[in-house]
């Protein structure tokens, strides 16, 4: 490697520099006490650990994204993580376990192998909440009113989220009498929304009319609040687990309307992000010019099975470098104050004084050298006493 | 694996829970805004990136301590930063490129293949700064005062520093005559302060009297700031550089003592620490049961010449994972209220009023479920008003 190009970063691996570090760092102070201010408390999970614990019932694709290397003290694979929620499924179940809810929340990197698209950062910084131990659609209800608080937090104009619920497809397909590998192939299809293809491989698997009509409707069950009634009524002659899937998708909606009236409620009931890992509703936030979601989450109740203690969970994650990109929350500008250093008691006081204040001082030998530093204002000596002067 | 050991962390990884993770949270904030408040600009380098930029010039212990795995998209070895300075270093040769000084902070994760001692952790969270572009002595001043500082801010009640120089035992083994391999011996003598052993690896090696005597006066050259008089004596018949170095010592220490008069400065003049990348002054801080220091830095002028670009520099990390573990700086008790919802407007209102202030408000179906989640306080309705009264 050459001095030339010794300085280059992996794709999808980048550096932040001050002017976006600062906006990404008070967005993640701002998270972190809002989710405090509800009740969540903050925990600080590992970057890595054996893979045993980190890579459990999240399916392949975290698999896949998970950077492994052997652990030279035990000899076994450790993973660096590619998401949080497994970590903190692990202290519910074990080192911060509470009878009642747990309420835990977290800041920090994730790693992925490789991005998730190919704009995304393998890198990124999150903020999440995790709510153990609440199986109503009142933790889920709150656990989406914060994902609302957060987008608020972080200057977005316009609250936005898409609602679904992956016990529909589950019941659904719960009916159907074909093998898992067809399943698989009518789950590829729907995820992609083909409906020509769909209505083949119905044609071609499904006999009973009134489920295929149902599982042909699902990529069109997408909508505002009057999608739900609809919904009910084509499910109610298939599966009332579907049904009462699509309650607690309204239940959890009526909760959020009634609190963010502002808020724009998306329902898409084909909708299987998480669909392996989940097992209720499932939300996510999206925002102009930037593929992934920009928060998502869901309920995920069987998480804590692996670790011998299976509770309900509902939670999400929030991509804060993403989220801070957007530029919405520019750090208020701040005045840098110049001094050159005389070396006097007085002048240090002086110095200290307004840092203490939270004003940015910085030494600098001449007037010149503060300008080069982005100095606008300078300490001067009048008479005995300093003062901060333009510079 | 089964489910009693699956929750198992590997030696040396460890997860913070809340009692911890809050005051690791606020000392990080403390210690940024304090850097802040010097004109140090935050930045946030990759947790990963190219062995070839991460090893550099930090000698073969870096290279042990970081975990490496292959880069699936360009087949590459990347490495987990065990040393977030050579990014900075890489960062000020390229990326955020000023003329004159640049003044750098960061605060985040670093990871190690094995812990430091065996009661480190081999994840801990670091704070630091780097000065560039400055090789006065005043940087060197200025770093030490803000290391200083960052104590202070930890609420170490006294401020304790190990100074040193590196250029002393340079300039005196550059006149001493004997093969590279015979003076890696003797520097494992010196840096174990195994003073027989010297005695007889001098009297082996070491035919001029003057430089015997000063090799062997090494060890003892430690302790207040009458040593750097005795140090500028013995040095001045065998290397002036030595002198210089001492000279610069001094400089830095009159600096810093005129600031903070109440700060022990403890000078070890055979302190070898950092010796293989460091150009200059070392300095470290130590904390009553903890092996390693729990900060250390110094000037280390070399480092951006891989980058293309050789640049004075000067700077420190410090361990916040281990700095908050002393407990200084316990965290405010914070009331915690609850509520059980009842879903009217007004009372989400009082909710939200009392966090927008700061309260933490959790919401609990009862009071049995607030005092299990740990509520001192609770949100009653008086008339048509909510108020906080004890749980």
């Amino acid at each position: 490697m050459t001095y030339a190009d010794r300085w280059l970063l992996p794709d999808g691996i980048e550096e932040i520099l001050p002017d976006e570090a600062r906006p990404i760092e008070l967005l993640r102070r701002k998270l972190l006490e809002l989710y405090r201010s509800w009740g969540y408390e903050m925990v600080i999970p590992p970057l890595l650990e054996y893979t045993d614990s980190l890579l459990i019932g999240l399916g392949r694709d975290v698999d896949l994204l998970t950077f492994k290397m052997t652990d030279q003290l035990s000899g076994r694979t450790l993973g660096i993580r590619a998401d949080i929620t497994p970590q903190t499924a692990r202290m519910d179940a074990h080192s911060y376990k509470r009878e009642g809810a747990n309420r835990l929340c977290y800041a920090g990197h994730v790693v992925h192998t490789r991005p998730k698209n190919p704009l995304a950062t393998r890198t990124p910084i999150q903020a999440g909440l995790e709510l153990y131990g609440d199986a109503s659609t009142n933790a889920d209800g709150e656990v989406v009113s914060l994902l609302l608080e957060s987008l608020r937090a972080a200057g977005l104009p316009k609250l936005h989220i898409d609602l679904g619920h992956v016990g529909i497809y589950r019941s659904l397909m719960a009916k159907v009498d074909v093998d898992e590998a067809q399943k698989d192939i009518f789950f590829a299809m729907l995820q992609r929304k083909a409906v020509a293809e769909m209505n083949t491989w119905v044609a071609e698997n499904i006999t009973d009319k009134t489920i295929a009509k149902v599982l042909l409707a699902l990529p069109a069950l997408a909508g505002g609040r009057e999608i739900l009634s609809e919904a009910r009524t084509l499910f109610a002659a298939v599966a009332s687990d579907a049904v009462n899937a699509v309650d607690e998708l309204a239940a959890v909606a009526d909760i959020v309307a009634a609190r963010y009236p502002e808020a724009e409620l998306y329902f898409d009931l084909g909708e299987l992000r998480g669909y392996h890992y989940l097992t209720g509703i499932v939300f996510a936030a999206f925002a102009p010019g930037y593929g992934n979601p920009i928060a998502s989450g869901g309920r995920y109740d069987h998480i804590g099975e692996v670790f011998g203690r299976r509770r309900p969970a509902t939670g999400f994650a929030v991509d804060i470098t993403a989220l801070s990109k957007l530029g919405l929350l520019s750090a208020a500008p701040s005045s840098l104050i110049g001094y050159s250093d005389e070396g006097s008691d007085a002048q240090w006081q002086a110095v200290a004084e307004l840092r203490a204040r939270g004003e940015r001082v910085v030494a600098a030998g001449s007037r010149t050298e503060m300008q080069a530093l982005g100095c606008d204002q300078v300490l001067v000596k009048e008479g005995d006493a300093y003062t901060v002067a333009s510079l």
